[in-house]
Protein backbone atom coordinates (compact mmCIF):
# COMPACT_ATOMS: atom_id res chain seq x y z
CA UNK A 1 0.00 0.00 0.00
CA UNK A 2 1.21 4.09 -1.02
CA UNK A 3 2.59 5.21 2.13
CA UNK A 4 0.42 8.16 2.29
CA UNK A 5 -2.82 5.48 2.33
CA UNK A 6 -1.83 4.08 5.45
CA UNK A 7 -2.65 6.32 7.82
CA UNK A 8 -6.16 7.22 6.30
CA UNK A 9 -7.00 3.54 5.88
CA UNK A 10 -5.64 3.21 9.51
CA UNK A 11 -8.10 5.89 10.57
CA UNK A 12 -11.15 4.01 8.80
CA UNK A 13 -10.11 0.92 10.55
CA UNK A 14 -10.18 3.22 13.83
CA UNK A 15 -13.44 4.10 13.09
CA UNK A 16 -14.89 0.92 12.40
CA UNK A 17 -13.51 -0.86 15.81
CA UNK A 18 -14.95 2.32 17.39
CA UNK A 19 -18.65 1.31 15.86
CA UNK A 20 -18.11 -2.08 16.22
CA UNK A 21 -17.81 -1.59 19.53
CA UNK A 22 -20.56 0.46 20.24
CA UNK A 23 -23.00 -2.25 17.97
CA UNK A 24 -21.30 -5.01 20.40
CA UNK A 25 -22.56 -3.04 23.50
CA UNK A 26 -25.91 -2.50 22.16
CA UNK A 27 -26.99 -6.05 21.18
CA UNK A 28 -25.14 -6.82 25.01
CA UNK A 29 -27.70 -4.72 26.35
CA UNK A 30 -30.39 -5.32 24.23
CA UNK A 31 -30.00 -8.97 25.23
CA UNK A 32 -30.43 -8.23 28.41
CA UNK A 33 -33.12 -6.44 28.85
CA UNK A 34 -34.93 -9.06 26.37
CA UNK A 35 -33.96 -11.82 29.21
CA UNK A 36 -35.01 -9.61 32.17
CA UNK A 37 -37.59 -7.56 30.83
CA UNK A 38 -35.92 -4.07 31.78
CA UNK A 39 -37.42 -1.12 30.00
CA UNK A 40 -35.28 1.28 31.46
CA UNK A 41 -32.13 -1.22 29.63
CA UNK A 42 -34.47 -1.43 26.79
CA UNK A 43 -34.84 2.54 25.90
CA UNK A 44 -31.12 2.98 26.36
CA UNK A 45 -30.69 0.99 23.92
CA UNK A 46 -32.94 2.43 21.48
CA UNK A 47 -31.96 5.98 22.67
CA UNK A 48 -28.28 5.14 21.84
CA UNK A 49 -28.36 4.13 18.53
CA UNK A 50 -28.25 7.63 17.56
CA UNK A 51 -24.84 7.23 18.29
CA UNK A 52 -24.21 4.69 16.29
CA UNK A 53 -25.49 6.85 13.17
CA UNK A 54 -23.39 9.40 14.15
CA UNK A 55 -20.53 6.86 13.83
CA UNK A 56 -21.47 5.32 10.53
CA UNK A 57 -21.62 8.82 8.98
CA UNK A 58 -17.83 9.31 10.19
CA UNK A 59 -16.85 5.91 8.33
CA UNK A 60 -18.44 7.15 5.32
CA UNK A 61 -17.18 10.70 5.32
CA UNK A 62 -13.75 9.28 5.83
CA UNK A 63 -13.79 6.60 3.24
CA UNK A 64 -15.21 9.43 0.53
CA UNK A 65 -12.59 11.64 1.43
CA UNK A 66 -10.19 8.90 1.59
CA UNK A 67 -11.35 7.92 -2.15
CA UNK A 68 -11.55 11.84 -2.63
CA UNK A 69 -8.60 12.82 -1.90
CA UNK A 70 -6.07 9.84 -2.05
CA UNK A 71 -7.35 8.71 -5.40
CA UNK A 72 -6.33 4.82 -4.41
CA UNK A 73 -6.93 2.26 -6.96
CA UNK A 74 -7.03 -1.40 -7.65
CA UNK A 75 -6.76 -3.53 -4.52
CA UNK A 76 -6.74 -0.19 -2.41
CA UNK A 77 -9.94 1.52 -3.92
CA UNK A 78 -11.60 -1.67 -3.33
CA UNK A 79 -10.32 -2.25 0.18
CA UNK A 80 -11.80 1.64 0.51
CA UNK A 81 -15.01 0.47 -0.91
CA UNK A 82 -15.37 -2.61 1.62
CA UNK A 83 -14.46 -0.19 5.11
CA UNK A 84 -18.38 1.24 3.22
CA UNK A 85 -19.64 -2.42 2.99
CA UNK A 86 -18.82 -2.85 6.87
CA UNK A 87 -20.05 -0.22 7.77
CA UNK A 88 -23.42 -0.53 6.42
CA UNK A 89 -23.44 -3.94 8.16
CA UNK A 90 -22.40 -2.78 11.55
CA UNK A 91 -25.24 -0.21 11.47
CA UNK A 92 -27.78 -2.41 10.46
CA UNK A 93 -26.39 -4.99 13.24
CA UNK A 94 -27.21 -1.96 15.40
CA UNK A 95 -31.12 -1.44 14.33
CA UNK A 96 -31.23 -4.85 14.75
CA UNK A 97 -30.34 -4.29 18.75
CA UNK A 98 -32.77 -1.58 18.17
CA UNK A 99 -35.07 -3.88 17.03
CA UNK A 100 -35.00 -6.20 20.04
CA UNK A 101 -35.12 -4.00 22.23
CA UNK A 102 -38.36 -2.72 20.91
CA UNK A 103 -40.24 -5.81 20.82
CA UNK A 104 -39.13 -5.89 25.02
CA UNK A 105 -40.27 -2.36 25.78
CA UNK A 106 -44.01 -3.42 23.55
CA UNK A 107 -44.68 -6.52 25.93
CA UNK A 108 -43.32 -5.13 29.25
CA UNK A 109 -44.07 -5.60 31.95
CA UNK A 110 -44.99 -8.82 30.23
CA UNK A 111 -41.82 -10.53 28.71
CA UNK A 112 -41.48 -10.96 25.36
CA UNK A 113 -38.75 -13.62 25.82
CA UNK A 114 -41.42 -16.63 26.87
CA UNK A 115 -40.47 -18.33 30.13
CA UNK A 116 -40.35 -21.26 27.70
CA UNK A 117 -38.05 -19.76 25.36
CA UNK A 118 -35.63 -18.05 27.26
CA UNK A 119 -32.97 -20.87 27.58
CA UNK A 120 -32.78 -20.13 23.65
CA UNK A 121 -32.61 -16.74 23.65
CA UNK A 122 -29.96 -16.87 26.75
CA UNK A 123 -28.07 -19.04 23.94
CA UNK A 124 -28.98 -16.66 20.97
CA UNK A 125 -27.57 -13.80 23.18
CA UNK A 126 -24.23 -16.04 24.33
CA UNK A 127 -23.74 -16.27 20.12
CA UNK A 128 -24.34 -13.32 19.24
CA UNK A 129 -21.83 -11.61 22.12
CA UNK A 130 -19.07 -14.20 21.04
CA UNK A 131 -19.65 -13.04 16.98
CA UNK A 132 -19.49 -9.51 18.33
CA UNK A 133 -16.53 -9.71 20.08
CA UNK A 134 -14.83 -11.85 17.30
CA UNK A 135 -15.82 -8.93 14.81
CA UNK A 136 -13.83 -6.10 17.21
CA UNK A 137 -10.90 -8.30 17.47
CA UNK A 138 -10.70 -9.43 13.89
CA UNK A 139 -11.10 -5.68 12.82
CA UNK A 140 -8.78 -4.25 15.58
CA UNK A 141 -6.20 -6.72 14.42
CA UNK A 142 -6.93 -7.79 10.90
CA UNK A 143 -7.35 -10.88 11.83
CA UNK A 144 -8.59 -12.89 8.93
CA UNK A 145 -8.55 -16.17 10.25
CA UNK A 146 -10.89 -15.43 13.28
CA UNK A 147 -13.17 -13.13 10.74
CA UNK A 148 -13.39 -16.38 9.07
CA UNK A 149 -14.50 -18.77 12.39
CA UNK A 150 -17.78 -16.01 11.96
CA UNK A 151 -19.38 -18.63 9.39
CA UNK A 152 -18.66 -21.56 11.67
CA UNK A 153 -20.73 -19.03 14.80
CA UNK A 154 -23.60 -18.40 12.50
CA UNK A 155 -24.20 -21.72 12.27
CA UNK A 156 -24.33 -22.06 15.67
CA UNK A 157 -27.07 -18.94 15.41
CA UNK A 158 -28.80 -21.06 12.49
CA UNK A 159 -29.43 -24.12 14.87
CA UNK A 160 -30.46 -21.87 17.62
CA UNK A 161 -32.91 -20.64 15.25
CA UNK A 162 -34.05 -23.73 14.04
CA UNK A 163 -34.72 -24.89 17.87
CA UNK A 164 -36.59 -22.20 18.61
CA UNK A 165 -39.20 -22.85 15.56
CA UNK A 166 -39.33 -26.43 16.68
CA UNK A 167 -40.26 -25.44 20.38
CA UNK A 168 -43.10 -23.03 18.71
CA UNK A 169 -44.43 -25.25 16.75
CA UNK A 170 -44.88 -28.27 18.82
CA UNK A 171 -48.41 -29.52 18.85
CA UNK A 172 -48.50 -28.95 23.17
CA UNK A 173 -46.83 -25.18 22.92
CA UNK A 174 -48.68 -23.81 25.52
CA UNK A 175 -48.05 -19.77 25.05
CA UNK A 176 -50.58 -19.04 22.15
CA UNK A 177 -50.22 -17.17 19.47
CA UNK A 178 -49.07 -13.49 20.84
CA UNK A 179 -45.63 -15.36 22.48
CA UNK A 180 -45.03 -17.30 18.86
CA UNK A 181 -45.22 -14.13 17.00
CA UNK A 182 -42.74 -12.37 19.28
CA UNK A 183 -41.11 -15.73 19.16
CA UNK A 184 -40.59 -15.85 15.43
CA UNK A 185 -39.32 -12.16 14.77
CA UNK A 186 -36.97 -12.04 17.69
CA UNK A 187 -35.41 -15.17 16.46
CA UNK A 188 -35.23 -13.16 12.64
CA UNK A 189 -33.35 -10.36 14.30
CA UNK A 190 -31.03 -12.60 16.38
CA UNK A 191 -30.61 -14.31 12.72
CA UNK A 192 -30.11 -11.24 10.84
CA UNK A 193 -27.33 -9.92 13.46
CA UNK A 194 -25.12 -12.81 12.45
CA UNK A 195 -25.68 -13.04 8.93
CA UNK A 196 -24.30 -9.41 9.32
CA UNK A 197 -21.71 -10.19 11.06
CA UNK A 198 -20.84 -12.75 8.61
CA UNK A 199 -20.72 -10.61 6.12
CA UNK A 200 -18.40 -8.70 8.13
CA UNK A 201 -16.24 -11.52 8.71
CA UNK A 202 -16.03 -12.12 4.67
CA UNK A 203 -14.96 -8.07 4.45
CA UNK A 204 -12.34 -8.22 6.89
CA UNK A 205 -10.97 -11.82 5.54
CA UNK A 206 -10.99 -9.46 1.76
CA UNK A 207 -9.48 -6.07 4.01
CA UNK A 208 -6.61 -8.99 5.36
CA UNK A 209 -5.47 -10.74 2.35
CA UNK A 210 -6.96 -8.74 -0.56
CA UNK A 211 -9.00 -12.73 -1.77
CA UNK A 212 -13.14 -12.14 -1.60
CA UNK A 213 -14.54 -15.37 0.16
CA UNK A 214 -18.33 -16.56 0.09
CA UNK B 1 -20.83 16.58 -14.98
CA UNK B 2 -17.74 16.32 -16.90
CA UNK B 3 -18.54 14.57 -19.97
CA UNK B 4 -16.23 11.59 -19.90
CA UNK B 5 -18.57 10.58 -16.62
CA UNK B 6 -21.65 11.10 -18.37
CA UNK B 7 -21.88 7.75 -20.44
CA UNK B 8 -20.54 5.67 -17.93
CA UNK B 9 -23.03 7.19 -15.20
CA UNK B 10 -25.55 6.24 -18.10
CA UNK B 11 -24.68 2.55 -18.14
CA UNK B 12 -23.99 2.12 -14.31
CA UNK B 13 -27.96 3.55 -14.49
CA UNK B 14 -29.07 1.67 -17.08
CA UNK B 15 -27.94 -1.55 -15.08
CA UNK B 16 -29.57 -0.49 -11.81
CA UNK B 17 -32.86 -0.21 -13.94
CA UNK B 18 -32.40 -3.77 -15.30
CA UNK B 19 -31.69 -4.78 -12.05
CA UNK B 20 -34.64 -3.12 -10.57
CA UNK B 21 -36.93 -4.88 -13.07
CA UNK B 22 -35.58 -8.18 -12.02
CA UNK B 23 -36.45 -7.39 -8.38
CA UNK B 24 -40.14 -6.34 -9.27
CA UNK B 25 -40.68 -9.42 -11.77
CA UNK B 26 -39.41 -11.43 -8.57
CA UNK B 27 -41.31 -10.05 -6.18
CA UNK B 28 -44.68 -10.03 -8.16
CA UNK B 29 -43.77 -13.85 -8.55
CA UNK B 30 -43.11 -14.79 -5.14
CA UNK B 31 -46.63 -12.57 -4.47
CA UNK B 32 -48.77 -14.47 -6.49
CA UNK B 33 -46.86 -17.84 -5.52
CA UNK B 34 -47.87 -16.86 -2.10
CA UNK B 35 -51.35 -16.13 -2.61
CA UNK B 36 -51.71 -19.29 -4.53
CA UNK B 37 -49.42 -21.75 -3.00
CA UNK B 38 -48.12 -22.51 -6.52
CA UNK B 39 -44.57 -24.63 -5.81
CA UNK B 40 -43.39 -23.98 -9.18
CA UNK B 41 -43.59 -20.36 -9.37
CA UNK B 42 -42.04 -20.42 -5.75
CA UNK B 43 -39.04 -22.74 -7.12
CA UNK B 44 -38.53 -20.37 -10.04
CA UNK B 45 -38.10 -17.56 -8.02
CA UNK B 46 -35.56 -18.98 -5.77
CA UNK B 47 -33.60 -19.73 -9.01
CA UNK B 48 -33.67 -16.65 -10.38
CA UNK B 49 -32.10 -14.84 -7.93
CA UNK B 50 -29.06 -15.90 -8.78
CA UNK B 51 -29.71 -13.59 -12.32
CA UNK B 52 -30.17 -10.57 -9.34
CA UNK B 53 -26.81 -11.68 -8.26
CA UNK B 54 -25.01 -11.50 -11.25
CA UNK B 55 -26.95 -8.02 -12.04
CA UNK B 56 -25.53 -6.42 -8.69
CA UNK B 57 -21.98 -7.70 -9.50
CA UNK B 58 -21.75 -5.41 -12.63
CA UNK B 59 -22.98 -2.43 -11.28
CA UNK B 60 -20.24 -3.19 -8.45
CA UNK B 61 -17.90 -3.73 -11.33
CA UNK B 62 -19.06 -0.60 -13.34
CA UNK B 63 -18.91 1.76 -10.03
CA UNK B 64 -15.58 0.79 -9.25
CA UNK B 65 -14.26 1.03 -12.58
CA UNK B 66 -15.59 4.37 -13.17
CA UNK B 67 -14.47 5.25 -9.98
CA UNK B 68 -10.72 3.78 -10.44
CA UNK B 69 -10.73 4.93 -14.34
CA UNK B 70 -12.31 7.99 -13.87
CA UNK B 71 -11.89 9.60 -10.48
CA UNK B 72 -14.89 11.41 -10.18
CA UNK B 73 -15.15 14.07 -7.50
CA UNK B 74 -17.30 16.02 -4.87
CA UNK B 75 -20.96 14.82 -5.99
CA UNK B 76 -19.67 12.97 -8.72
CA UNK B 77 -17.86 10.69 -6.99
CA UNK B 78 -20.76 10.43 -4.22
CA UNK B 79 -23.23 9.33 -6.83
CA UNK B 80 -21.26 6.83 -8.47
CA UNK B 81 -21.21 5.48 -4.72
CA UNK B 82 -24.46 6.01 -4.04
CA UNK B 83 -25.44 3.65 -7.22
CA UNK B 84 -23.30 0.79 -5.33
CA UNK B 85 -25.58 1.47 -2.07
CA UNK B 86 -28.70 1.07 -4.58
CA UNK B 87 -27.41 -1.98 -6.31
CA UNK B 88 -27.18 -3.11 -2.19
CA UNK B 89 -30.60 -2.48 -1.44
CA UNK B 90 -32.32 -3.95 -4.63
CA UNK B 91 -30.10 -7.51 -4.12
CA UNK B 92 -31.53 -7.01 -0.66
CA UNK B 93 -35.01 -6.93 -2.06
CA UNK B 94 -34.85 -9.51 -4.43
CA UNK B 95 -33.44 -11.54 -1.13
CA UNK B 96 -36.49 -10.86 0.44
CA UNK B 97 -38.76 -12.31 -2.63
CA UNK B 98 -36.94 -15.34 -2.42
CA UNK B 99 -37.99 -15.60 1.48
CA UNK B 100 -41.08 -14.91 0.51
CA UNK B 101 -40.94 -17.92 -2.03
CA UNK B 102 -39.29 -20.39 0.61
CA UNK B 103 -42.04 -19.43 3.12
CA UNK B 104 -44.17 -21.04 -0.06
CA UNK B 105 -42.98 -23.88 -0.59
CA UNK B 106 -41.80 -24.66 2.86
CA UNK B 107 -45.88 -24.60 4.05
CA UNK B 108 -47.21 -26.66 0.38
CA UNK B 109 -49.44 -28.10 -0.14
CA UNK B 110 -50.86 -25.83 3.01
CA UNK B 111 -50.97 -21.96 1.98
CA UNK B 112 -48.08 -20.11 3.82
CA UNK B 113 -50.78 -17.07 3.85
CA UNK B 114 -53.52 -18.22 5.87
CA UNK B 115 -57.31 -17.99 4.17
CA UNK B 116 -58.09 -15.24 6.85
CA UNK B 117 -55.05 -13.03 6.20
CA UNK B 118 -54.74 -13.16 2.13
CA UNK B 119 -56.59 -10.39 1.56
CA UNK B 120 -54.02 -7.91 3.47
CA UNK B 121 -51.52 -10.23 1.66
CA UNK B 122 -53.35 -9.10 -1.43
CA UNK B 123 -52.74 -6.18 -0.35
CA UNK B 124 -49.51 -5.59 0.72
CA UNK B 125 -47.91 -7.79 -2.93
CA UNK B 126 -50.02 -4.72 -4.54
CA UNK B 127 -48.02 -1.68 -2.59
CA UNK B 128 -45.05 -3.51 -3.33
CA UNK B 129 -45.26 -4.32 -6.79
CA UNK B 130 -46.83 -0.04 -6.84
CA UNK B 131 -43.45 0.69 -5.13
CA UNK B 132 -41.29 -1.87 -7.71
CA UNK B 133 -42.89 -0.26 -10.49
CA UNK B 134 -42.12 3.81 -8.87
CA UNK B 135 -38.76 2.36 -8.66
CA UNK B 136 -38.23 1.60 -12.24
CA UNK B 137 -39.49 4.38 -13.37
CA UNK B 138 -37.41 6.71 -10.92
CA UNK B 139 -34.38 5.01 -11.58
CA UNK B 140 -35.03 5.34 -15.69
CA UNK B 141 -35.82 8.76 -15.68
CA UNK B 142 -34.52 10.15 -13.03
CA UNK B 143 -37.33 11.58 -11.55
CA UNK B 144 -36.59 12.56 -8.32
CA UNK B 145 -40.88 13.83 -7.45
CA UNK B 146 -41.77 9.87 -8.17
CA UNK B 147 -38.99 8.81 -5.86
CA UNK B 148 -40.03 11.24 -2.95
CA UNK B 149 -43.56 9.39 -3.43
CA UNK B 150 -42.10 6.25 -1.96
CA UNK B 151 -42.04 7.36 1.70
CA UNK B 152 -46.03 7.61 1.66
CA UNK B 153 -46.47 4.29 -0.09
CA UNK B 154 -44.34 2.86 2.54
CA UNK B 155 -46.75 3.96 5.49
CA UNK B 156 -49.20 2.19 3.08
CA UNK B 157 -47.35 -1.26 3.88
CA UNK B 158 -46.84 -0.24 7.65
CA UNK B 159 -50.46 0.55 7.71
CA UNK B 160 -51.05 -2.84 6.40
CA UNK B 161 -48.59 -4.48 8.34
CA UNK B 162 -50.13 -3.14 11.62
CA UNK B 163 -53.65 -4.61 10.17
CA UNK B 164 -52.19 -8.10 9.82
CA UNK B 165 -50.89 -7.90 13.44
CA UNK B 166 -53.71 -6.93 14.99
CA UNK B 167 -55.28 -9.78 13.35
CA UNK B 168 -52.95 -12.64 14.26
CA UNK B 169 -53.04 -11.41 17.81
CA UNK B 170 -56.80 -10.96 18.30
CA UNK B 171 -58.50 -13.23 21.21
CA UNK B 172 -60.20 -14.79 18.50
CA UNK B 173 -57.57 -15.95 15.84
CA UNK B 174 -58.60 -19.24 14.87
CA UNK B 175 -55.46 -20.29 13.08
CA UNK B 176 -53.00 -21.36 15.84
CA UNK B 177 -49.27 -20.72 15.99
CA UNK B 178 -47.90 -21.97 12.70
CA UNK B 179 -50.12 -19.62 10.74
CA UNK B 180 -49.59 -17.14 12.70
CA UNK B 181 -45.65 -17.76 12.78
CA UNK B 182 -45.77 -17.81 8.89
CA UNK B 183 -47.87 -14.56 8.92
CA UNK B 184 -45.13 -12.67 11.10
CA UNK B 185 -42.03 -13.33 8.69
CA UNK B 186 -44.36 -12.82 5.52
CA UNK B 187 -45.66 -9.16 7.26
CA UNK B 188 -41.77 -8.78 8.31
CA UNK B 189 -40.62 -9.71 4.45
CA UNK B 190 -43.24 -7.51 2.99
CA UNK B 191 -42.35 -4.84 5.13
CA UNK B 192 -38.46 -4.33 5.06
CA UNK B 193 -38.88 -4.83 1.06
CA UNK B 194 -40.67 -1.42 1.25
CA UNK B 195 -38.17 -0.29 3.74
CA UNK B 196 -34.74 -0.83 1.47
CA UNK B 197 -37.41 0.68 -1.05
CA UNK B 198 -37.78 3.92 0.54
CA UNK B 199 -34.07 3.72 0.75
CA UNK B 200 -33.38 3.76 -2.96
CA UNK B 201 -36.07 6.29 -3.34
CA UNK B 202 -33.75 8.51 -0.97
CA UNK B 203 -30.87 7.65 -3.09
CA UNK B 204 -32.63 8.78 -6.63
CA UNK B 205 -33.45 11.85 -4.74
CA UNK B 206 -29.78 12.44 -4.40
CA UNK B 207 -28.64 11.10 -7.69
CA UNK B 208 -31.54 13.39 -9.46
CA UNK B 209 -30.63 16.46 -7.44
CA UNK B 210 -27.42 16.34 -5.66
CA UNK B 211 -29.36 16.76 -2.27
CA UNK B 212 -29.95 13.74 0.38
CA UNK B 213 -32.67 13.50 2.46
CA UNK B 214 -34.37 11.71 5.03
Amino acid sequence: MRADLHDEFAAVSSSLVTMAKAVREAMRQAGVALLTADPTLATQVTLRDAEIDVLHRVVDDRVYELVALRRPVDTDLRMALTAFQVAADLDRMGDLAVHIARATLRRYPAAAAAAELTHLFRSMTTVADELSGKLVTALSDRDAKLAAQLDGDDDAMDRLHHELFAAMLRPDWPLGVEAAVDGALLGRYFERYADHAVNIGRHVVFLSTGTMTG
